[in-house]
């Protein structure tokens, strides 16, 4: 029987073991009694492209929250090759004046190939620092996929880091990334390309504005390696955080996070019910009949799920 | 009624159109009828990092294939910014020395924020282009995330491009990359740090062996700009795909990729109709408990499937 009480009073080991069982799948009893001590921490996502020096900025904002007497658990969603592994280590190093401070909870996940199967960890994972009390949990992804993008999304808050002149410009502007930005950030504000990458994500976020929604991402210059600009984030963060307040949209996000969490279950247990009603025998033939091309994908779907209606 | 004809003669407006559509998600009823024309094209997947020249490469592919008298269908997925759009562009116009060929069929696909969606309508494009006949088709992807790598998983041959030097170690080794990749490219080999690029992916090969797969890998250096090393990378797919042929491996990655479909395809039916049997009311008031955290939301999930069953 799973005891939440050393969870609930922030116990380091016993949250460090429980977040091992929830990264091996292995915490469906202990997930369900926590639930109900979740929904109190700030979540706030931290995504950009490698780098930016996001995790540099992610280190100075865990700072700023600890002078703050805030207390903050980062959950830091890395999807590098298993082959090198060198960015987790990178980041933990940079990290190593964070270490020691039992107000700080840090955890690296890996995806280890596996970037579905990531979210849901992950998601579990922050949950997890939420019930044991962490005021605040940061969210820190490589802001290079869709995957990632969704992770970063789950989010109450996200802040977007940008940098000058990473390679070619679509690299900076990716797909749907400014969308998801609720704060945006140029670090390195200090280097060649800074004035103009600045042009680009201003302009950027003016056409973004079209979308009509009442709060406009504010654009903030750091130079997170010295520190600068960041007490102006962590700013930005807190108005974003009182605007989702006052306007309703931190229920409605996180009514649409839980909406979101139950149809995947959904969608799991009734794929999970609808083979075992079948069997693999009848599966399998229609999957034959579908390589010999006698019947077509949607037609197929659409037969079995007739039959079973 | 839809006329699958000038399709299946591959008359150009007809693609263009019918592509349209499947962009569109208004393709339903032509899909079914073209499914029993496909499955001969050879669909090659190139998925590279931004600036690794990976689209230079199929360039080059594709003047290769012409000259040896097949043609070709190209599927540019590219999540670039709905903002610049800039690659779109970019790539066009390096492409453009294959255009007012009547062997070659050029398509971009932009995200514009939807990769799940993306995914699906990449797959349908590429029936289309298959049932019209074309002898390869070409599906080039920006290898950044786990949805793009998906997409180029879909393809019997996977090339993955590599380039030296480009930003911190971990951008040419991302994620899973080499692990999907069935002929490894180092482009730009011309370049300074070819030689570093050259050991870390030899050295990142040899680990990847220990998998056991009875194909090899080859890893071939190539200039695209200048068209140096590409007929042996088109060597190396044709002698991949003859691997697939006799291994059976081909019939096995159609059969799993067929599976994976009709999955989806069910995943999203068996959820409509439980939506359609609950009604809106039902799942809401489950959502308003989970909000208030009077439920969690795997037992949520389990107590609608048991009263489903």
């Amino acid at each position: 029987m799973f005891d939440p009480a050393p969870i609930l009073s922030g116990q380091r080991l016993a949250i460090a073991r429980l977040l091992t069982r929830v990264e091996n799948g292995n915490a469906a009893e202990a997930l369900p009694a926590l639930f109900a001590h979740t929904g109190r921490a700030h979540l706030i996502g931290v995504t950009g492209a490698p780098g930016t020096g996001k995790s540099s900025l992610v280190n100075e904002m865990a700072k700023a929250l600890r002078r703050a007497g805030q207390t903050v658990g980062i959950v830091a969603v890395d999807p590098s090759s298993p082959f090198t592994g060198g960015a987790i280590l990178g980041d933990r190093i940079r990290m190593r004046d964070l270490s020691g401070d039992p107000g700080v909870f840090i955890r690296s996940m890996a995806s280890r190939g596996a970037l579905g199967g990531l979210a849901r960890a992950t998601a579990d994972v922050v949950k997890v620092l939420d019930a044991a009390g962490f005021d605040k949990v940061i969210i820190e992804t490589v802001g290079a996929g869709q995957s990632e993008v969704d992770i970063a999304r789950a989010a109450h808050t996200t802040v977007v880091v940008e940098a000058p002149g990473l390679g070619d410009e679509v690299q900076g502007l990716k797909a749907g990334i400014l969308e998801i930005a609720d704060v945006l950030v140029l670090n390195k504000a200090d280097t060649p390309g800074a004035e103009l990458a600045l042009r680009a994500l201003r302009a950027a976020l003016e056409i973004g504005l079209a979308t009509g929604s009442d709060w406009t991402p504010p654009l903030v210059q750091t130079v997170a390696v010295k520190g600068e600009g960041v007490a102006e984030v962590m700013e930005r963060i807190e108005q974003h955080r009182a605007h989702l307040q006052s306007s309703g949209l931190l229920r409605q996000r996180e009514r649409e996070r839980l909406a979101a969490e139950l149809e995947a279950r959904l969608r799991d247990g009734l794929f999970r019910q609808l083979l075992s009603r079948l069997g693999d025998g009848q599966f399998n033939r229609l999957l034959d009949k579908l390589v010999a091309r006698e019947i077509d994908p949607a037609t197929a779907a659409h037969q079995l799920l007739m039959t079973e209606a």
